[in-house]
């Protein structure tokens, strides 16, 4: 595949599809549903293949689950697709509008980013969730799934693009790259592109990120903090931790490093370790730490391991603000924790860690789009700018400045002789 | 200067600046446009010794009226300080709330971004501007300015950063750069600088967007477009152009290039001569642009060029579609503006055009952060995520998502135990 060709095509279908109205989107959708729908069982016999060669080169058991696309799977995607289809249009909403003078509106109106690189690991059912989410919200897209599923994902992308065109939506709209090479190509098309959204391991994200001037959507670490401060109620923290850390250790938003207070380290240390010890849980302290439970002795780069494990790294602080300095050091800017009864060290904790998601008094295992209610969730993103934290699909959109005149020139407001009035509209863009 | 060390510390600062409270960031900004006023003759004087060099070395006069900045200019800078002040806080503004159950409410809460990195040219009044926009939105600065204006530029940094830090704000958050070499090393500092905003010349912004994996905020080119439709009103299409063209040729959102639909070129074109007669702008057109006026022929670099000049590149085109095609793939997606009769073209180009600023009968002179009403600005993005089009203080803000709870753990909800109950709160987040 020309890669290049690829994303002019996908480029030159993503201004048709900008302009795409609600109707035609969500007709393209229903038929999307639809032909999955009748060609479950082609895409269940696809997946099999996949999985009969993932069984063949020894795939571990966690990722053949994730593999997995059966007929039940393909339901569960349709029904994804069906409740997309009733959420309110993304596109086309007024944020502001403003008067400049008698005649001369200002709209500010949400339009779709362009063209999306997606690029993910096995599950199939990412290549459909975030294909509709990209049609949904008027954005082209180019999808790259990992090699274990390309089975599954070719028949998959086939339906996708043959019934949404089939619908209306333009030609090139969707493509699907199948190699290692072609994503490398992908990463080099900054005029072409205008975002790439990986989702996968925190290894291959910081791939991409190190290798494109593209702007990234996602995260790569998630090195997650609770901090226990001196005014914890101390059943609550060993709670909050608990959870935290064991409730599902494989994911990004489970805590991997604990921070408690000086103050309270001693009474809540212990009582924390039998609280863990249900569940296995290797213990890894500072030397404060190991002077009150035992412990592995944590080094430099413990406070900046991402265990995905049953492991937990303890380190006892002075105070609010060396914890902070510490989140803020060795943290990912994802989701951090505070437990405290007193609500302006809450505060504090929660303007000066500078991360996505700050938490008081609960588990930071509640970082996640789902859990958020946003509807559909795009990524988790720790980046500083556009999007951040667990995003839906406000995430794939963007804005831009309609300006409705009848021929005003800027020259008499240059020279003073006509003022402008800057008066807030209260009506959406009339076009 | 450490760039390395300064970064660090503006990042430390960063965390305390954006916990400051409304109240102590406007005093530390009447600290300042105290503390400029009375220096203003102390600022002026070193002012008169930069214009003594520039003029030594041959500045060319446009760098030279730039670079001034006396008494008068300080007092500008102060009238802007003091409307500032006026301004609401962008800062901790809650833009959605929802309970997520019963007593665990999920606020998404306005922030700075960090660090912003400021790299201006010649004028000074752009040091003033900048540092006392990201002062109010609670962002740390690292700023290089031109070195025509390396005198002015300390001592405005001086008393900036003496000024706030005396009235509380925390050392660091403020530090000026002097050397290439300086702005070099900070481009690579993407751990501790979160946004580059460029001021300057195409070349020079180009550059740095080239140069840096911190994101940047800015515009290189600006190629902007008038497309005069075969529903055109022809006066007000001429009144338009020359406005577009003419008003201000130097600056981005001039227009460079006029389409012009097959049906009424050979009606308009010798009108928008005449009409540009009297501004001796040099025309250069394509094939049937020629056969109707006299023009100079053009190349296809013509449409991929900047004048900054009284020169402008006609095109007659087939229909909409070959005006849309011909912005999107020679624009530099800045300002763009249909004239017609008829809404449906509009909307249709307004739509199909990817630029910031989509206009309908009017001149792209008007794609402007004062003319928007915005208040301040920060500057003009081509970018397709974060902020788009002329940008105000809000480009400097993002967002965090502060979850308050009271013990919530995820397992009950993991289990199905407990539903969430994603209610839309009307409140605003209470820390």
């Amino acid at each position: 595949m020309d890669v290049m060709e690829a994303a002019r095509a996908a480029k030159r279908a993503s201004t048709v599809l900008a302009a795409a109205d609600t109707k035609s989107k969500n007709a393209a959708l229903a038929s999307v549903a639809e032909a999955l729908t009748r060609r479950a069982a082609e895409i269940a016999a696809a997946n099999a293949e996949d999985l009969r060669c993932a069984r063949e080169t020894q795939l571990a058991a966690p990722l053949l689950k994730r593999l997995k696309f059966d007929e039940a799977s393909v339901a569960t995607a349709v029904a994804g697709i069906r409740s997309l289809i009733g959420l309110p249009d993304p596109v086309g909403q007024t944020l502001t509008a403003t008067e400049l003078d008698q005649g001369l509106d200002l709209y500010r109106v949400s339009c779709p980013i362009g063209v999306i690189g997606v690029i993910f690991e096995s599950r199939p059912d990412a290549l459909v969730q975030i294909s509709t989410l990209c049609l949904k919200s008027g954005n082209a897209a180019l999808l790259k799934g990992g090699s274990e599923a390309a089975h599954t994902n070719r028949i998959l992308a086939e339906i996708i693009v043959q019934a949404s065109e089939a619908a209306g939506m333009p030609v090139g709209w969707l493509q699907l790259l199948e190699t290692r090479a072609e994503v490398t190509a992908m990463l080099a098309l900054d005029t072409d592109i205008d975002l790439i959204v990986p989702r996968g391991s925190n290894a291959f994200v910081r791939h991409i990120m190190d290798h494109s001037n593209i702007p990234v959507l996602g995260h790569a670490d998630g090195i997650c903090h609770v901090y226990v401060d001196a005014a914890a109620d101390l059943d609550m923290a060993a709670a909050v931790v608990a959870d935290a850390k064991c409730q599902y250790v494989a994911v990004c938003n489970a805590t991997e490093t604990l921070l408690v207070h000086q103050a309270v380290a001693a009474l809540f240390l212990p009582r924390l370790r039998d609280a863990l010890a249900a569940h296995h849980v290797t213990l890894i302290g500072c030397p404060r730490t190991a002077a009150l439970i035992a412990v592995q002795p944590a080094t430099e780069a413990d406070w900046r391991t991402e265990y995905l494990d049953y492991t937990l790294s303890i380190r006892v602080v002075d105070d609010l603000p060396q914890a902070v300095e510490h989140i803020n050091t060795y943290g990912s800017r994802h989701t951090d924790a505070i437990i405290t009864r007193d609500r302006a060290t809450a505060a504090a904790f929660m303007d000066q860690v500078d991360s996505a998601n700050v938490f008081w008094n609960c588990s930071t295992r509640f970082s996640d789009g789902y859990r958020y209610g946003l509807g559909a969730e795009v990524g988790i993103s720790t980046s500083k700018i556009h999007a951040r934290g667990p995003v839906g699909l406000e995430g794939l959109l963007i804005y831009k400045w309609k300006l409705l005149g009848n021929g005003q020139t800027v020259a008499p407001y240059a020279a003073g002789t006509k003022p402008f009035t800057h008066r807030r509209l209260q009506r959406s863009c009339p076009l």
